[in-house]
């Protein structure tokens, strides 16, 4: 392997690779390129509306080659969260990923999980989490996303029902995806490289960018999926900004 | 009229006079006290689930006897608010009040009115608001209220839904309600009194107490509706906590 720059990748999914069921132009290509020149390469999503192995198989079909312990998923940092505290959780979560949860004591709960819950976020299920929290009950978010781009649409995120349960109960959530530093660790940890000689690819400045770099790894913020320009000064550090994930690519394999 | 520490009242409505259907125990012979002894009173309320008429007419048949020029509520404040600007509001309000907003436009939305919507918080209005407060719109709140009780449950407030749509949007909200000084001073401004010898009596440490001591208002707790013990302790002011409504009424009527 020549040397490089970048020791290993990092790449959000959604926004990055794909938006919704249309593939990034030139992201195939560029993944492709990446998996084929043997830099170590995670990706590493908040994505909560589909379970890993359905996200694994819709990467598959839109032509991704990704493989299983290449992926981190926050619903798994979730699961891992409560099992280790023996929490017995409400789950607000997106009815695809229910399953995930099955082998876990859901009765009685004390503990509330958010997930990105879509239609599923209606008043009684917030006011359930709400009303939980109000009595002690920990509670846990998949990611602190404000929102984000599914289809031609922009979409609210988990982040923002988070806060808005955190507002009513006065309890502030421990998030374990994207931003949480730990989350960044889990996927760095899988790979032999550097923290300061990895790169993350993200489109979102605060959940990918800002997230990494507190992490103390490299980030560059991606002009594709949610963002909107003048994203880049929403956040104090200095990163590089580039048009899609294609040019990211060409940055790491320099 | 003798000489009195306090020269008019404000009353908070829901947790201080009732509780859903329940009077709270005292409350009617305390009201009427006040109406008899030619104190002005004024019942300022971001409820927002039931019209101004619908309002007089659930405090009518509870048993108080509330002219309509005593009642001012964060629904009407919101009306004005947005036919001074001449806005075309998008209301995500409970569907009881969409009456309210009949006489004003509200094609091609260019504002977001949030109100207590309860079971039309869902998934599509709530990323409706957001959509329109993304692309610039501004979003109005009746309150920042956290959470109310209501039939013995406490249920979440307007105030986390517009926390959701702020967080998500990057927009701030302006509230109309209380805690806004400006709504007090409309209240106040109705009587003569010097707004530092009024009492505002609620049952909200923030949206009443808070609210009110920040307009210049002197303000009492009551131990009633949503207050929580421990709840004098979030605002760093020292203010009275009472039992309720009959000890404030005795505060302000020695």
């Amino acid at each position: 392997m020549e040397a490089r720059m970048v020791d290993a990748l990092l790449l959000d999914l959604s926004g990055v690779l794909y938006d919704g069921d249309d593939v990034i132009p030139g992201a195939r290509v560029a993944v492709a390129r990446v998996q084929a020149s043997g830099l170590p390469v995670r990706f590493i999503t908040n994505t909560s509306r589909k379970t890993r192995a359905q996200l694994l198989a819709h990467l598959r079909a839109l032509g991704f080659e990704i493989e299983g312990e290449q992926l981190f998923t926050a619903v798994d940092a979730a699961r891992q969260w409560l099992l280790q505290r023996n929490l017995r959780p409400y789950c607000l979560v997106h009815r695809n990923i229910l399953g995930e949860f099955d082998d876990i004591d859901q009765r009685e709960p004390d503990a509330v999980l958010i997930a990105d819950a879509a239609e599923d976020f209606n008043y009684a299920n917030m006011n359930r989490a709400f009303q939980l929290c109000l009595e002690g009950a920990p509670l846990l978010g998949v990611g602190y996303n404000r929102y984000f781009k599914s289809g031609g649409e922009v979409l609210m995120d988990v982040g923002a029902f988070i806060r808005a349960v955190e507002f009513a109960s006065g309890v502030e959530a421990t998030i374990v995806g994207k931003p949480s530093a730990e989350f960044f660790h889990q996927a760095m940890a899988s790979t032999t490289a550097d923290p300061q000689r990895m790169l993350m690819v993200g489109d979102d400045v605060f959940g990918d960018v800002e997230g990494a770099l507190n992490a103390g790894i490299p980030a560059c913020l991606v002009r594709t999926g949610k963002y909107r320009p003048g994203d880049e000064d929403r956040v104090a550090e200095d990163f590089p900004v580039v048009d899609s994930i294609v040019e990211a690519v060409e940055l790491a394999l320099v």
